[in-house]
């Protein structure tokens, strides 16, 4: 029978998202007769998908990818170091020894496990991530992959971000892949729950119409 | 190669959801240099899941139900009559007669093609609908399912809510079906499209913590 790995973080109240606003507007203790909730979000809070209109203006949205692109048969790469990773550059020749003699998927999922040496719930989790060296990603857009999933965050350049506003040229992972149909998930963990080197993944935003990018379900079936 | 066929409405603006809001809160026209929405939305808008909690207080909610009770095989069960479907009531008996000798999976797709009679943008998908008999819901509590889906408002008593209250009670599914723990999916279309009497149900919430319902992607892969 299939197993079903949540690899989404939950949506609650986060530090990063003061945004996020969940109400509850039918309530029992009102006597009212049903409970409903009403929930204000992002399309690039918590677990998401970028689609390549978040990076620029006039480029492809939501409905210029079909499921098919970004559901399916997905490769897991192991590129954990074996220490600490706080700061740490992931270079292009370390993706290639992860990835040794193995034929990729279209869809990727880079396994850091930088969620179990820190929180996501800290500030810690964005300021001392590790992320991709330039070499790295420029390795990984001559896979022309459809889909990668990152368990840390992926760019240098969010760390500025808390105090002045980051171009995609700086967070070169939306230039360099994103602007050309590699989609980016954000913010997904617990990617060593999956236990083997490929799993289906199901990536399921919101039918929200020709939109930036969208919260999502990410779950691999094994 | 896998097929995805999206049975989910698009969510857009729609007369039945006048809180539903969207907004670009960073665009590159105002000098931003990514673009982001925000939007919101109810758990029980559009394409959706109930859950218990919906129709009582201090019943179970999303947390309570893995992701493996409401994802994997089901069975499409045609009950279309081939003649109008409009205020029809569904039996115990037409129900028997579609499903005939199957083995029906856990998760079930009730197939009327309403949808195609009548647009889910009309005040009359709701107050024309057909629904599901007293003897029907019954019928459907012994088969102790973990979920189904309705591509039509299944309660006769959805008509008043656009004068007055209706308790769960009422609306008879919610109590005989979603209180003993089989899963309503709500509001959504193109079953027509699946061409198949079984699919692989892809039913993805949000991953909002211990709410009464949520807007799903629900999707068949054949």
């Amino acid at each position: 029978m299939a197993r079903y790995i949540d690899l989404t973080w939950p949506i609650e109240e986060h530090w990063r998202y003061p945004g996020f606003k969940r109400e509850i507007i039918s309530s029992f203790d009102d006597g009212k007769l049903w409970q409903i909730t009403k929930f204000t979000l992002g399309s690039h809070w918590f677990s998401h998908m970028d689609f390549p209109l978040h990076s620029g203006k006039g480029l492809e949205d939501s409905n210029c990818y079909p499921l098919e692109h970004y559901n399916g048969p997905a490769s897991v790469v192991d590129i954990r170091t074996g220490s600490s990773l706080k700061n740490h550059a992931f270079t292009a020749e370390e993706l290639k020894k992860a990835i040794g003699d193995r034929k990729l998927e279209k869809i990727v999922l880079l396994r850091s496990d930088w969620d179990k040496e820190v929180s996501h719930m800290t500030r810690e989790f964005w300021l001392d991530a590790p992320y991709l060296a330039d070499d790295a990603i420029d390795y990984l857009a001559t896979l022309e992959l459809n889909m990668i999933a990152f368990d840390f965050p992926q760019d240098y350049a969010i760390r500025p971000i808390f105090d002045h506003p980051v171009s995609p040229e700086e967070q070169k992972t939306h230039v360099a892949l994103l602007r050309k149909g590699t989609l980016l998930v954000e913010y997904v963990w617990n990617f060593d729950q999956i236990g083997q080197d490929t799993c289906e993944i199901i990536c399921m935003p919101l039918r929200l119409e020709h939109i930036d990018g969208g919260p999502v379900r990410f779950v691999a079936k094994v």
